[in-house]
């Protein structure tokens, strides 16, 4: 794992909570994105060379509308960067940990990513990136 | 905020979850601590600028402890690191947040840190931090 690419942090008002981050990280939120197939909409603010990601529902079919329903506002997700998502996805199954979709898919911010099972890391939602070229 | 100094992650055996991360970091722990004052074990390992630092009760007393019997494992707070955080303290309350100590306190890893409650940052427990020199 090369870096912390980002925290995700799911929130019921997405809007409100940019303006929240906003006075809380003293910057301002670098961009905003829907990403369609998960139904959310994403707001990044840069810190160091990581990112915070807020993630709010834009539909109820959203994994982020579960995930609220289910639990409540908090940390939804770590994401590292690394260099090779396909042979880390490989590594990673090798030691036991278990990725929620068999190859990679396409997510925000011109990334690759892959899930892995929190019943494997004590309770945390693990992702893994690569950035597009 | 300067970068993410790490993330704090609550578990219950925490001899176990070092074994477990080194395999997912594919990295070592770099340090072990106990913080008495907090009655907690903690391990870090370094992923770029920033670390993951695993937190484990050594009595029922500790904060980590009563974490883990209200919620369960899991991502317990996020530090930010600061360079004064004096200075970052009296900012953050002009925003509206609320500090869970009037001053710093002596924390792991050779920081002076500070809490803020999670009810202002979308349940997000956030954590500033600075080196002492």
């Amino acid at each position: 794992m090369k870096k912390i690419d980002h925290i995700g942090i799911a929130v019921n008002d997405i809007d409100e909570a940019i303006l929240r981050y906003q006075r809380l990280l003293n910057s301002n939120c670098s961009k905003v994105e829907e990403v369609a197939s998960e139904q959310v909409k994403t707001a990044f603010f840069s810190v160091g060379e990581s990112k915070i990601e807020l993630l709010g529902a834009i539909s109820g079919e959203s994994a982020i509308a579960k995930f609220l329903s289910k639990k409540s506002e908090g940390i939804h997700h770590i994401a590292f960067e690394v260099d090779d998502i396909y042979a880390e996805i490989e590594r990673l199954k090798g030691e036991g940990f278990t990725p929620l979709s068999e190859t990679p898919k396409k997510g925000a911010d011109n990334k690759l990513i892959c899930f892995f099972h929190p019943k494997d890391t004590n309770g945390v939602l693990i992702e893994i990136c690569q950035s597009i070229r």
